[in-house]
Parts: structure tokens; C-alpha cells; sequence
């Protein structure tokens, strides 16, 4: 099948959102949670995650204008720390629940069965059930200009992974732990068959 | 596990960039290609290819200083032009013999088993192994303070897909072609069982 600019400009807009969504290929599955300085926690699932460097180790994410997550971002500018969390299968069916739209004075951790968990004095709450649980600091943000949508990256503060699923040479292997990669912008998928390829020098 | 930012900081380089290329989650896996003024094409793998927006339809992605990926970026500069290339699990060994540092006179596409095709009179090569081609057109970028990666937005100009992956609501399910993603710096692997979860509202 074949799609013009002009011929993706005009599909419907769920049918744009479906398409579109599903084009950069499979995604991160994270629940990014917070809290207030009023003390409210929130979570929701995000699908942009991506690694920006190690070191210093960052991580960065994107928040689209058009999706109801100002709590997340309020949030993080009060307070600058937030947390990542992974998503595993078991999870999925709550950690989607995340996407509704729930007003600030609300928190997603009671109207889900995910559990929030402190650790070590760090402000923000994580999800306790996630395998892998990454404390962050807020560093800059760029707004995009073409779409209004905003790059928010933050530094990497402390990590919390269980053991189980890391590798001597440090690498996490997520398909131990059955976590999840999202496909477009409501399918969730397990991946399997991890292979690890040498690094490549020229023929 | 615990690791304090202390403890990464201190990690030997191996395992550093192996444990912090876990840590996003999995990662899309794509081949950019491109074609230099001078006709030379080139083609490498990527891993954070992310969705920006749907109208415009947007994509971006992240080079880093420390990667020998200056031949894409060049290309880009020079010409506005590039593509993105879904990997599916029977490439994944051609896909990653791209991340070989060769020169620029060198095509990575005579030097692996992956084919350049044209389409539409597009400047940059797609891949013709690839279920999911996107022609894309550069449109800005953000040198990142923290560390000096780049982010490369471009808009998209075409989408050649495989018609089985569309399904009728516009979702490309991208499990059925055994589309890959990527975990770490170098694990490749397979996405199924997947999963739609309805669109959330308020309990």
C-alpha cells in the first residue's frame, strides 16, 4: 500500500492516530509517576522513552499538547524528580487504565491496582510492581516547534532492577521478565527470541 | 538491585553503556538511509526512532557525537532527504552489520545484503527488505546541552507498507511480519502476542 503525504493529511483522524502511531516501529512501555507538592501521586503510561546517553546517563520523553498529561508536568516542574517504571504483561491491563483522564486531585495509584512505594528519601513515588524502577531528576526541556509537543529530558538518579534479569556485562535482558513493548497506540506485545550480536567491525 | 548515580558513574564503559541502553525499555529497530550530492548511498541502524505527532505526521531521532553516524547527518544536511526502514527478525543480522564504522565512500548497501530500491523519483534509497519504508524529509533540529546528541525531527512525505500489516481502523500490527525491537545496545527481538487494550475513561 502506498500513502501520500497528501493521502495521509486526509484519513480520518482515528484512522491518522492508528496509522501514524504504529509507523516509528515498537515502543517503550513506562509509567511515569509523580508527586505534587500538595502531596497528590499520578502515574500514566508513556510510549517515548529513549535513551539520550550514559554519561551522564539520561533519558528523555515526549509530551504531546493534545494528551491530558499536565499533571505529570506540573509535577515534575514543582518538584523536579519523577520516576520511570517499567511495564511487564501482568501489568498491562492497569498500567493502560493510566491513559484515562482523570482530574489532578485524583491519583491514578487509587484507582488502579498498581502500588506506590518510596525508596531512600526520593520524592516521587514508584510503581511498586515494576521490575525495573529508575529514580530522575528533571535537566531541560525543549519545546518542539513544528508541533507544540515538549522533549523533557531528566538525569538518571538511582536505579532499582531485580537481579534476575541482569547480565554479567551489565546488559538488562527485559525479555526475562516478560516486559512490554507498545505497538502504535493501544497494543501491548511481549517480545521473545532475544538474540545478542557481536559488534561489528567493517568486511 | 540497587545502583546509586554514584555507583553508574562508576561502572566500567562496557557495562555502563550496556546497563543504560536497557534502561528505556525496548527500542524501535530501523535502518535510515541516505544518498550524498555525490550519489554515494548510506544506510545504518538506529534505535530511537520515536513519534512526535500525527498532523503534521512527525518523527524524530537521536544521534549521538560518540557514534560514527556523521555520514547520515551529513547526507541530511546536504540533501533534506532521508528514509526509515522497519527491521523485521530474517535482517537482523544485515541490519546490524550496518553499525560498522566505514567510510563514507563506502555504501553499507555493498557491503551487506540489504538493497537499495527507489521509489517515486525520492531522493534516498528506501530498503527493499523492509515491510514498513517511510520517505522522510528533514525539518529541524535541537543540539542537546547535556551531552551533544542531536534530535533530527523530519515530516513524513510517503508510506509504502505491506497491506496484510494494515488493519481496517488503520493500526499496523506489526507483530505479524515479525517486525523486531531492539534491547540494550545489541539484543535483537521478536514482539508477539499482542495485545489492544480499549481506549480508558474514568472509573
Amino acid at each position: 500500500m502506498q500513502f501520500t503525504r497528501k493521502d495521509i493529511d486526509a484519513l480520518e483522524h482515528l484512522y491518522k492516530i492508528n496509522f501514524v502511531n504504529s509507523l516509528s516501529g515498537f515502543k517503550s512501555a513506562n509509567l511515569i509517576a509523580t508527586k505534587s507538592v500538595k502531596e497528590v501521586t499520578n502515574v500514566a503510561v508513556f510510549s517515548s522513552v529513549v535513551h539520550y546517553g550514559s554519561a551522564p546517563p539520561i533519558l528523555g520523553f515526549v509530551l504531546r499538547p493534545t494528551t491530558v498529561r499536565r499533571n505529570t508536568y506540573d509535577n515534575i516542574k514543582e518538584t523536579e524528580f519523577y520516576t520511570i517504571n517499567h511495564i511487564t504483561e501482568s501489568m498491562i491491563h492497569e498500567a493502560h487504565h493510566t491513559s484515562a483522564k482523570y482530574p489532578s486531585e485524583i491519583s491514578e495509584f487509587d484507582k488502579t491496582a498498581l502500588t506506590e512505594v518510596y525508596k531512600n528519601g526520593f520524592h516521587a513515588p514508584f510503581v511498586k510492581e515494576s521490575s525495573v524502577q529508575i529514580a530522575m531528576k528533571y535537566v531541560e526541556e525543549y519545546p518542539i516547534k513544528i508541533n507544540n509537543t515538549l522533549l523533557i529530558l531528566g538525569e538518571i538518579v538511582a536505579v532499582y532492577v531485580d537481579e534476575v534479569l541482569v547480565e554479567k556485562d551489565g546488559f538488562i535482558n527485559l525479555s526475562k521478565n516478560e516486559t512490554v513493548a507498545i505497538n502504535g497506540l493501544d497494543a501491548y506485545v511481549t517480545p521473545a527470541n532475544s538474540k545478542r550480536l557481536p559488534y561489528q567491525r567493517p568486511k
